[in-house]
């Protein structure tokens, strides 16, 4: 069945603009080393960096028609999340959907699939992650859903759901755990930039960490480069 | 038998030129969603787009004997299509190569294959679409053929055809359908210009385009989410 | 048994620091066409170009453990490579760590499989050449060595060898060979910087190289395109 | 959170053993074409079909501990689903971890990265779906999940859930769908089997399927090949 | 526009039957190491050889429709061609029209994209190149062309050429080409057999071909293993 | 500089010949994880369980000269091993080759690359592990060098050193160390044997290794299904 879930929840809006401070890597680390896409995704122009809560959109192969009912769920500070059924490089998208969605103060998309215009869209300021760029076009013949879960590059996607992407990739935090994230973001945030500090005056990780003793325990041995080598 | 062709039919310079304004995923569509390249060609740096009539090279694996036979055949507006007869990754073109074709006023390379010197070439401002990017040097010890039909990443090109490249990859048209696919192209942005400035201004593609008719015979249910979602 | 080999023998540094203002491609092709890391050995930005002595450092999949034994046996001038055991995607590297080597003189990384962090990397100037950009943390569980022949992206590499890497990729000079292999890019460059004005002024390959008279023995025949073509 | 759930619901037997009979491709039309895991998911040998309850197991990437957890929830009818939570390709089940399985009448393996053994689990008859092939060990370091909801192979898989794998693949029957799938797919074996005997009787496509009006309507031509083609 | 272009032009029936024996590696050597398809194209079962003229088909992505009107034109002895006019996994083709170009005597199926009801196809004897194996089911909405030239796989194929398929992969045989590509085929392995049997008695092909001395003007240097080696 | 390196040493043919008995999953555990080639490295046909002595030879890209240079330095129970100096597809190898290899007594092959007439190569029962099928033929105009380390798909193997290779992949020892692997493949395999009868009377790892106690400290829970799941 095919069906448009609207006004879904979503994360509370304090915390998504402070959570796009920090980057995938942290909000990464910050739940538990989970919520990654697959690193084929990949942001079509360097240094974006977004949050946002998302909405889902589930189509067919190659056919982009539920896009554009997806367009009409999308609010200020949501981010676009596109899943086709089957594996798929179409390029279901370009700067005229682009420009639907920025006139909507929708911050960005994510597209398990191909993507077109990308010089525009560049230009424009609308960031995407996508697994390829290729202009091949798609149809508009088959039925999808807006806002079910779907799963997009490896990781299960619910609409609500805060979205971070950057160069890196892209990350997602399931909607009721955001807060717990953004506070464990905050925390490894402050944490790292003492160690930051301290490993720029010099000091190493095996010190830092403490880590000699366990090195030695386990039996690692140092030596000298013998002279024939 | 290996065969240089001389003195191939272009398309005329005019059409040519009013072209590179258009982008591939512009030209593709324009003829009937057909031409593009592969996904894997990408250009060695953002920004590039160009516009020209082909010189086509078939050349032996790991061999780039031809594109020297080749570069002879270029004129000014010219772009050389190099096409390995089996599959490969080898560097089969760099800076001295491309000079050579800056020289002749070629405007730029599509390779199914490796390139190297790539920042030589782009501080020369001469674009290349590649499958990789791969410095292995090639040989010169078999012959190939010049300006003969020839599959390159995915796509049939014959001598003298259109090239249209841009960040979004590659698109061939056929040189006698130059001129149509122009006037489609140019139709094409007018109309493209115009829903470009509605959604600017917050209308929706499902309006503009009148699909909630269609979109609810079909059957697509809207609902609201339920509460223990 | 897991080691750390300290004190290795390195390149000499003014070998090293003119050997960097030749790229990959260079190196390559002075050393006969040898050294080259696989293709997909991509640097997480453009135009950085280094050459380095060499710190290997063998890790088990998924765990950085070892690299934090390998940054205290870094010094100035060196460039670290590490090389998982088995085939991995996760992300070894970020900018504490890259902190850490810089404080230290290092020069760039490299790995065969993933880094985070790169726009870090890339405002603090620190190069990676990498098998892909990917956020998944590793662990600290298990011992690798420090300095011992690693294989890296297919390519052999020992302690104290010279790396040179660039846009184009990556290439690996064994260290007793580093001197003669300076002496041929010189030489090599020479040559080229010749040809290159020649190809600048107009003159074709074909002649420079003196190439029309063995391809009409391998019987490569000219002829103008017909008139149905 | 690491967790075991235990005394999952699972789909009725007899609905398993009827569904046994279909393959993948006829189950994934009959519940409205979804369900596939992504096509790199092969046989380690062909000829095998099965259809089982899953039990799912989340693992840390490279290590297969949890493996060892998820067998005691193993019972006979069952199919064990392991997915890792980065991209793996390490080999986390062999021959050992087969016979306690087989001991417990669970009928194959889906794993979304690698198996090794694989000429033991053939000899032994123990089917298993995989990404690859590859004998590298994992370690048993880390916590994982047993029977929550795992995205395996691009598929999203609850514990209980009904699997059908063959020489096509898998496919994922959502548990409380299992009935009415299982009636599609008889139905539409009847329909299928009708028109197979009238394909190999000789009659066409074109006019079982009454496709020849809608051709013509959309303006195929037909025209015969020209004398100078 | 699209079209079916009908009584295409076959290559004589005692040059295909004759073709059959030779082997793909053969047929390729024997037109100059030209002909073949992309290495991903693999049989979906070992051990088929099969030999016929081509009947191409190009499909839009994801779409069957003119895989029907394609069976119409294949007469007895013809192998079907299936080339998507852009890069899909999707599984086009199965056991019913399998069964359907059986009844008309089709020897095979090239297929650019994917394939189900394997274990059904090796049952009926009908092989399959394609590449990959995938039940994704596929759409009837778009038009396509029968009998025109396509690109499959990255070569070149028109209707009515000669494809020779087996283990090894698949070969393409220019209509034209096909007698004298016999011949070829023939005196090749005539000659390979007689060097099969010297092989077989133990002589060298360094002495066979007489390599011995080129290798000695090249500087190959034969020397004993090091003591310390 | 390219060399034949005559005489080398091998492994004690007891060594040999007792160690085909293990598979590569045992070999590569009884050397502490180490000496797998890469998983893309698979058997042309399944059930070969091979063990040799191998003979290396490092050709250029789309050249097989070498190889017929290193059929000479073979015999009785070699193992042959083939390393292009860069990332290649090409098929080097096929039946004539194998002919003469198994007049030599030589075992099997291992090709970082590709390899034709495997129909044929099953028949004779010679087994090859490689990259890819593909009948590309190869060209013998550069040297290369024989029993020199090389690189194999991500694998440095030393001339003598000891290949064991099954439907698993392929496994590489060291010379020096096949002694010592032999005697841990033989207690491993020991142990194994009892674990397995342990196993397959019903027996859970979770006892057999003495799990429990840790997982449960390392805080795993279980509970049942909750009842609205």
């Amino acid at each position: 069945m095919s069906v448009v879930v609207q006004n879904i929840r979503r994360v509370e809006r304090h915390i998504v603009d402070q959570i796009q401070h920090f980057g995938v890597a942290t909000v990464h680390e910050a739940q538990g080393r989970t919520g990654l896409l697959a690193p084929y995704m990949r942001p079509i122009y360097a240094g974006a960096r977004v949050a946002g809560n998302d909405v889902t959109v589930s189509v067919a192969p190659c056919d982009n028609w539920m896009i554009h009912v997806a367009v009409e769920q999308c609010r200020e500070g949501d981010i676009l999340v596109v899943a086709p059924t089957s594996f798929s490089d179409a390029g279901y998208f370009g700067d005229l959907l682009a420009t639907s969605l920025m006139s909507r103060g929708v911050r960005g998309l994510i597209i398990d699939a191909g993507v077109r215009d990308i010089r525009d869209l560049k230009d424009m300021g609308f960031p995407v992650w996508s697994k390829c760029v290729y202009a091949q076009g798609a149809v508009k013949e088959t039925l999808g859903s807006v806002n079910v879960p779907v799963v997009c590059a490896g990781a299960l996607i619910h609409p609500g759901d805060l979205i971070v992407a950057d160069d890196d990739g892209v990350c997602i935090v399931p909607r009721k755990k955001a807060g717990d994230v953004l506070q464990n973001s905050i925390a490894r945030e402050e944490k790292e930039a003492k160690n930051r500090a301290r490993f720029k005056a010099g000091e190493l990780g095996l010190d830092l960490y403490k880590m000699r003793e366990r090195l030695a325990e386990r039996g690692l041995k140092y030596v000298d480069q013998a002279d024939d080598e």
